[in-house]
């Protein structure tokens, strides 16, 4: 079994990425969306395990001191983390995982995972982006402004990333990502194991 | 117009990967195939400017002393080599140009363009890869025992490969290379324009 990719998915509020990994995991049975653990209560309908792992600070605060989540940050009063465990046994179970997470998280794992690979949706512009944001009609403009201003420092870290992913059509998107993903499991280094076999199968001719 | 990538595709002698360039060439628009230069003399039916671009000597070496090929080399009696120029019009024209060549070749490309893409295609297996030259029929035993044993040398430099691809079955091959460069154009290296570009709206609103 050859073991899966760790999928890093980042990108603004208003770029898709959340329907983007729904869809895919849906389509495709190759991937496994990561599950994140948090310290806050869960709300009706979360379920332990699917939306998220819920445990209380101390629980997860023996999480952090024993390194095993890959990143952790701490919004209002609350603990948010991505347990290793979950997505090393999905990987080696041989799936495709991906986390969605913001940039200063994406860059955490690249550290601690150096061949995972971090995608950034963008939607096709600046003009399109502020257009989505004001279209769902749930924001006040004071909201969106804050939100425009924070996707402009995040933009300013996508050069970090490895691939870019316009969002222009949510199935187009997701095929293009799926070739992504793909693609990325041909690659040399990721394919030793058979070429140090072929080597050997050469060396007995 | 977008710069077109430079596709370097090396494989074993049976590997099929003539067939692969071919097929893709013919089924997608955005694909060129380079054209490369020679001393030797055409042999009925090739063309100036389509099999190879022929020539002397003197207009070879008058190539290499003033940079323009990509890499050359020197078979028997006679020079072969990839000129610059005719790669860079159809880049520039945002054709994706595939070139086949041999390691050594694929490796000076590699040191003289840094962002070409080398895909290396294999067979299924080494066993594989020998009953599809003891197959052709047309081989001496002698021959086929050169030929593998050059194969084995070969495979020493996989690993200075971007790509590997299995060539169990040539449609899905070509599929796979296709998925291959459409995700090579969307890694983030080569859209710093598109990011520069969102950068700059940003700081406008």
């Amino acid at each position: 079994m050859k073991k899966g990719l760790l999928l890093v998915l980042s990108g603004f509020a208003g770029s898709g990425k959340g329907t983007i990994m729904k869809s895919i995991v849906e389509k495709y049975d190759r991937y496994a969306l990561s599950v994140s653990a948090t310290t806050r209560n869960p709300r009706p309908g979360e379920e332990h395990g699917r939306e998220y792992f819920f445990m209380d600070k101390g629980e997860f605060e023996e999480l952090i001191k024993n390194d095993k989540l890959f990143e952790y940050a701490q919004y209002v009063d609350n603990y948010y983390g991505t347990p290793k465990e979950y997505v090393e046994e999905q990987r080696n179970a041989g799936k495709d995982v991906f986390l969605e997470i913001e940039i200063q998280g994406a860059l955490q794992i690249k550290e601690a995972v150096p061949d995972a690979v971090l995608i950034f949706v963008m939607p096709p512009s600046v003009a399109e982006l502020k257009k989505r944001l004001v279209g769902r009609g749930t924001e006040t403009a004071d909201v969106i402004e804050r939100r425009m201003k924070r996707a402009g420092e995040e933009a300013k870290g996508v050069d970090k990333y490895d691939y870019l992913l316009i969002n222009d059509d949510i199935d187009a998107c997701v095929e293009e990502l799926h070739g992504i993903v793909l693609s990325e499991h041909r690659k040399v280094s990721r394919n030793m194991p058979t070429i140090d076999k072929m080597l050997d199968d050469f060396s007995k001719m």
